[in-house]
């Protein structure tokens, strides 16, 4: 399917393996968690030293969202993501946070570990190479109606100016299914480790939209083969600023963690890694 | 979401069991298995041997097959069916096979186990009201582009007739996606259990169309919640008249047979059924 | 695109005119209308003179109507069509009516001058057989989610068994749009002429689903190159049985019509027939 | 639909009206034509003879392209923009050209008489804010998976920057069908008009990308009811470093100028401003 000559090709049979304060993204299987939006510095902080105790590795947050609506709560900014910096001197966790504008860049890497570009932005390019020209690791999530090459095209655009630092997310796609918000494609996991090197994580979060289909579609996200699940945690969801239908509560994440953990262990030693057969 | 008052919801907060030959689907976790199309004596019954020497439940075969041009090999019809006849004789194994039109259904009933109404023919309404006439159990496919209320007003069709013994079976949802097939909503399976009492299985190899990525869908499959996984396998794929990029061999379906039965142990004992939470 | 050798292909350049009671489809250009059901006599035969008086060419309506719920109205059947013989025999039209059995096609088409074949039978291929059968013209519509490629196969089942008259209809395709209650894909209409010599006609009632979009909708559909248009017509809108939303009352309709017929008078000596540029 | 409190509603059933070097955009019928991307002087300028000749109204061309692939060629840049300037100098017609990054804003005003976001751009809100800071009119353009609602939402983050002169473009959908690049969706024209007061034009280019289909879908877009048409248009469109399968040749286009004009006669004498009766 691809051009051979991209960057994101695997075309040696090895896996990118990204080192984050000791995590080993794309060996480990990581597990990051965190509200939605940065709303305060005591809803962030105890939510953070929440998902550490239950055993999340590295910590999520916007300071910057993209909303449809002009109207909507578009986040704190920069105080949002000095807050992030709070909780990462407090907890140690690492950090991943949404950047939206290119201008904004130099800033984010100050606080994050991990710079977001989310779905919407996938195909913003400037922001792409403006997060290519930094060293840090982007998570980069796919876009709601994007084929697996556009989106490896995307990575290409950051490779290409030299950060090879990439993580992919899938987020959920839009179908015509109104149960759920998005349809969460785990196919393209094990599809995306058919061709390139890079890890990919999910977001059950988003790829649902719903509580209640979180936990399954977590366990099966292991079994697609992810390198990583990224979970929505509010420290009192019924009061979150945004994506209230959809964030995890303290006490039912740390049930799920403790499946996960057992559940990666039987990955491993029933199925092996990596679920795909590339290498 | 759906009208309380339809027979498909779970109101009772209990799931439909049905049995087939002694297997409980719904309690148990099912394996139906075998080729895209019946072409040969020979070729039906060494694979049905196999499959079954692998630890497969049914035995699954296409005698009448819907297919996008009418130049097309069409399947052998009730050839076709007697083969299938045979096979059972011989292996014991119950047989899945689909039926496409109305006329036909008493016929199929005579050969099979379990009529299966594929995806094209999900509103098929006259078809859907024949099969509600028969007491058969019905393997009723999700349409390429339906909506889970559309797929359970289509089994409410078949129940309103009088047959409660429907099972849903996902198979694929048509998305802008090339690089699979089809994209295999794992989703629907958590959200077709919080809603309705009927059985659910996953169809893994039309859900992706391709040979690599049936394995860890598979996988996946079981840890979304399916009561049960089809797949496809052939004697000598590569000789396959139909499908041929997303037929099994016997060794390879072996290999992921084993793989399942020790899966559905870890599920059974970390996440315990059923995932979706609706009991 | 297509394979050459399909009957469907336009490989000679020159278009298939199908004569029904003097009106040549595919040369003039036809407009269908009537109600979405037939209800009752007074309601078919009171709409069918109003839609004649405006100049409609032919006459629709529906007895068996293929619906999502299996306790909505299913249509008259029989009787319903009994009620078009009234009708056809009273005005002197042409009736246009949807069969959705194959079983029940030997019964429609003694009442019918077309048969229409609806979206969600357009892979009913047991149902195409059976029209292909007789020498009835067939109404062909578009599969909510098909391709261009995959109808002019449908279509081509029809002509594989000796039956060449063949209209093509698009009725809206799905996508992600809510507003609307299907995306009416007018580029289809000069995209099937490159490609077949069939006819090929418009719904914007089921195209929008939206009173409102019918009339702009129409419009368009004429300056596409469409050689005809399909609407919905009841004498009481707002009593109709099914679709009463997309349904026009019979002043709305004949405000159209006359503008249609000038519309097409700037089309012939503006824009000069075909569109497309095959011919 | 609409929340009523936005700026984007029509309200008091009166039309934005945008006065560009003297063309009323909403009131008058516009086209912009011009290359995809600028590629030397000699090109943009005597394309921009050739339409201007031939009665387009504005000149669109491309300095900053968006590209799948980071390989690809990204446009001239602001090289890209002087040549733009000296075609406005030589021709007097206004500029039309895309702008992909907020930091290019201050820039592009400067040659640019309408700004265009692009459809990979419709919900970047940091380049709809810049833009809205600017008293630039503005051409959005739809997004390919996005509603109408979304739309008019990415309008009012302009608008509530304090910027009203925004134009909407429907460009095409990405829908399942293939023969098509895109689906361009001409309801959302009527349906645009039934709710916002902001003027809306069709891009028959994108929205087919494919050449014999840009003419028909042209003259379907002005009874659909269209404020006018954006068309590529290239010297040399076998040459062309981008888009060379959907760029008119300038006889070509000259051709269907002429019809566009007979045909918006016919459009204001049969139909009448506005065909969708919202004032």
């Amino acid at each position: 399917m691809e051009d051979l000559k991209l960057a994101v090709i695997n075309k040696e049979n090895k896996r990118t393996v990204i080192d984050i304060n000791g995590i080993q993204i794309g060996k480990d299987f990581a597990v990051i968690a965190g509200p939605c939006s940065v709303e305060t510095e005591e809803q962030t902080i105890k939510t953070a030293l929440a998902v550490k105790t239950a055993g999340a590795d590295m910590l999520r947050g916007g300071a910057f969202k993209p909303r449809t609506s002009p109207y909507a709560f578009q986040g704190l900014g920069e105080a949002g993501l000095k807050i992030l910096g709070k909780a990462r001197k407090e907890t140690g966790m690492p950090i991943v946070t949404e950047v939206v504008d290119a201008r904004d860049v130099s800033m984010v890497i100050e606080y994050a570990d991990v710079i977001q570009i989310g779905s919407r932005n996938m195909q913003n390019f400037p922001l792409l190479k403006e997060a290519g020209r930094t060293k840090k690791p982007i998570l980069l999530k796919r876009g709601m109606h994007s084929t697996l090459s556009e989106w490896l095209n995307c990575a290409e655009y950051i490779l290409a100016e030299g950060n090879p630092n990439v993580i992919l997310c899938e987020r959920g796609i839009r179908t015509f299914e109104t149960y759920t918000r998005n349809t969460l494609d785990l196919s393209i996991i094990p599809a995306a480790k058919e061709i390139t090197h890079l890890p990919i994580f999910a977001d059950p979060s988003h790829g649902t939209g719903k509580l209640s289909l979180i936990e399954p579609m977590t366990y099966a996200s292991v079994f697609a083969g992810a390198d990583g699940i990224m979970l929505e945690v509010h420290i009192e969801p019924e009061k979150a600023m945004s994506d209230a239908d959809q964030q995890l509560n303290p006490n039912d994440f740390a049930k799920i963690m403790s499946k996960i953990k057992k559940l990666r262990q039987s990955y491993d030693s029933i199925v092996g890694r990596p679920a795909a057969g590339v290498e």
